[in-house]
């Protein structure tokens, strides 16, 4: 499976290949590396995972790469996923643009109390016709720790495969449906010990 | 360093270490790695990484343990940190309760937006002073990626060490200033990729 990491690339990537003349049809890693400021040995793993080893002694035809990038970035058809909860950190997440340079799209959220259904909230109690309709696998929890176990039974139950999962508790979920644990609080702590390392 | 992965597990320890009776004096590696679930081997790396080795055949010493963590999560006296931009995502993250759980508090936004201004959002005017009256050195950049760079300066102008950045951009900043970029995106992305690998 490819990594985080570079997944995280694969935008930089793009832009960077999109950007190339017309008159350059083949790259090397090495003159990717550079375009790039990344070492070389990184960029020959990032590529190897994504799209293969290149040609010896030419590289990578820029044209393949570039659709390789982009079917991974599924940027012809997005992913659309859902929110669940829209309390400060939902609605934050709604509004949050930088979804669509991963091929993904964020519309809606939903939630159960009425008086913050307007727009682009919706009553859960639509939940379950908005993702079959939708197609919908990819869910977001932002509900608080208290109701997360019933909001993630009830997404599981609207044929949500995937919940990435922003209360601190360990929600309970079947077998075969992935949670990815979102802690931002973990960040910021990584970050205040990075800093009392480099004192 | 202590790995970002080892931090996340420490208020596990904490609390699981608080919650033995106090005729347990001592512990060894194996029983709190059946305590908590988690692998021997990485029991014995994180209690290695944060409080040093055990002793042979004994372990480790409950109350020391309990301080190591402790020292580690600074709960005795919580590093604040102040988020510059009050737009949802600052908003939503002023309402996180999470960072408690790591010695960390967060308790006041800044916003160049005299109308964003009221409670515990405060003119970026009126940075300066607060952190240097709280000596602050982490700081939350949350604004929209067009201001991030002259919101990053006033940050480090006063006296901001380490930024924890959510605008997408790479911002401009010093040498000896640790940037740690948030791509809220690309965990979604990540989850998307996970998810197409179980297919």
């Amino acid at each position: 499976m490819i990594s985080k990491a570079t997944l995280g690339r694969m935008p930089i990537y793009l832009k960077y290949l999109r950007s190339l003349p017309h008159s350059t049809p083949e790259i090397s890693a090495t003159n990717l590396a550079k375009g790039l400021d990344l070492g070389e040995v990184q960029v020959r793993k990032d590529l190897a995972s994504v799209c293969g080893r290149g040609k010896p002694k030419i590289g990578y035809r820029v044209d393949e790469l570039i659709e390789c990038v982009e079917g991974l970035l599924s940027e012809k058809r997005p992913k659309e996923a859902v929110i669940v909860g829209a309390g400060k950190l939902g609605m934050a997440l709604l509004d949050n643009k930088g979804f669509s340079e991963y091929g993904l799209t964020v519309t809606k959220a939903f939630d159960k109390d009425p008086a913050k259904c307007n727009g682009d909230v919706l009553p859960i109690g639509e939940l379950k016709s908005y993702c079959s309709l939708h197609q919908i696998e990819l869910g977001i929890l932002t509900v608080n720790p208290e109701s997360a176990d019933e909001a993630a039974a009830e997404m599981i139950k609207c044929g949500i495969h995937a919940i990435w999962c922003f209360t601190s508790l360990n929600i309970e979920i079947p077998k075969g449906v992935i949670v990815q644990y979102e802690d931002l609080a973990l960040s910021l702590a990584h970050l205040h010990n990075r800093l009392k390392n480099e004192k």
